[in-house]
């Protein structure tokens, strides 16, 4: 038996049976077991019984054994459910409540989409600085976000993480989408602010046009967090580790409503480049209620859906500005 | 026996074994037998031995039997071998030989390629004038263009005349590049000319902006003709059939050496629209000395070839001006 594992890191360096480091990584709630495992037996069949990464399920309660049962019974790999530490879930310290609740509530009046949720903040906040760091999550390199109730409407034929690791890319995402300005009102500043400061460290100080209004001022582009395959190498950089702090000690998370997907999208724009990132434009997929069904004929053959369902040609979507970048 | 027929029309009611009313299209001399059996040996292993398309091979001459038995050797498919008609291969009437002869010699100092040949401007002719109401071509549809020594690197899934019909597509490309302008010194502005005459029956005034430089002139942006899955339909029209015989009066196929392929684009990017253009992205095809490789990670699976060989990022190619036209 001992002779086959020099064997098989031989197949690996020739290319084959050669799996990434990498962890599928879902953050979610014991009563979403049932739409997780909807979603869950779709990624097994579309991608994860082929290619065998584990699961990582966080979750800011413990899991119950009725919640595990269920999901172990979808999928093909092994799954490590673990609870948030109380550092990861919560209120820093420096964060006046009282004034975190009041703005929460002016916020809700406009009706924008978890106005005035306080969990949704604590995501965001630890979907921002936290995840890449979490205990069962610290020795991969690379990971798959997926969200209870997303759909994956193609049968991938190639390794993801491979093709990122091979390509040099440290950002994937399929969906591209404007923002709620009203949740963000002072993080362009802010970012603004950190990258004046902190100009001696940031490799590349051309920022991507594509996140750029007329007037040189964000245009809340930002790449859909709910779907990402990304590196946690770029995370765990001393770059994006000082610009979360930066922007945490503002308070922001809290007074205002600043989404993990735009502070994703603003250090990828800065910190990597195009070139590091990938449009996973074969990839199939839904979160309600914006989809993502590829146009290309040959690759429609393996998928499940309709491109002229897909956000891509429509008002919301900012794929045209992302690829206009290059031309 | 009988009963299969319309069992056979029923599957293809429902997309089965529907074949289209297309055929595969080779203008090549005798000599180019074996260069010409490498390709076709490619074209029915990535394609046609799949799909079973039948042939018209055209030539200025009778073809030979060891011509025809190299290529039956290899082809899957019913073929006809056609000699040119004495209208659809030579100088018309009214060109003025001479005046050709010397313009010819003139522009063979450039270098340009083709710049001397006579027979490559008949060949540009027939390929802007006569392909399409070619005795053996008349009742078909559609057309898939090979030329002898192209490569074609990925295997088809799908049927492209299938997709040209169902998307309501006209013209279907692969590299779009700059041409010679020493080549058509003439061409944009009779065909200007020939625009500004017909205006009231060219449907969609609107140019396309991908072919026009910042004065509003032709910038040269062709599409490689040497590939092409198209209409007959298009270029049997009334207003294209006006436009050749236009351009065919100019004397320009033999005073310059007007190629079929700015021909084919300015037609198409005028008269069509990008709508029902097709940048078939997901082929993967060499015609020396340029390719195109697909990029996306699961087309790529099922091809034999390098994107970065592509000529798609490199200061030949259009197709930048192409994508941007939408954005």
């Amino acid at each position: 038996m001992i002779r086959w594992i020099p064997m098989l890191f031989y197949l690996c360096f020739i290319g084959i049976f050669c799996k990434e480091n990498a962890v599928i990584l879902i953050l979610c709630r014991n009563r979403e077991a049932d739409e997780l495992s909807v979603t869950l037996d779709n990624f097994e069949k579309t991608f994860n019984s082929m290619y065998k990464y584990p699961y990582v399920f966080l979750n800011d309660e413990d899991f119950t054994d009725e919640f595990k049962n269920k999901v172990r019974e979808v999928i093909s790999t092994e799954a490590v459910f673990g609870k948030l530490e109380a550092h990861e879930w919560g209120y820093p310290k420096w964060v006046d409540k009282q004034k975190a609740d009041k703005k929460r509530n002016d916020l809700e009046k406009t009706g924008i989409i978890y106005a005035g949720s306080e969990s949704y903040r604590h995501m965001c906040r630890f979907f921002s600085g936290f995840f890449y760091r979490n205990k069962y999550i610290a020795k991969y390199d690379y990971y798959w976000r997926i969200e209870p109730g997303v759909k994956f409407f193609c049968k991938m034929n190639y390794d993801p993480f491979e093709f990122m690791r091979k390509q040099n890319r440290e950002y994937g995402f399929i969906i591209n989408l404007h923002e709620f300005m009203e949740t963000i009102p002072t993080l362009w500043d802010a970012t603004i602010e950190f990258t004046t400061k902190h100009k001696n460290i940031i490799p590349n100080q051309r920022v991507l046009k594509e996140i750029l209004d007329d007037n040189k001022n964000y245009n809340g582009c930002h790449f859909w967090s709910n779907f990402e395959i990304a590196s946690f190498n770029f995370f765990r950089s001393e770059l994006y580790q000082k610009y979360f702090d930066f922007l945490d000690r503002k308070g922001g998370f809290y007074y205002e409503r600043w989404g993990d997907a735009p502070i994703h999208s603003l250090a990828a724009s800065i910190f990597l480049g195009k070139e590091k990132m990938h449009f996973f434009d074969d990839i199939g997929y839904e979160h309600w209620p914006f989809q993502h069904c590829p146009k290309s004929p040959s690759r429609l053959k393996d998928c499940n859906c309709n491109p002229t369902n897909s956000i891509d040609d429509g008002p919301w979507s900012c794929l045209k500005e992302f690829i206009r970048e290059d031309l």
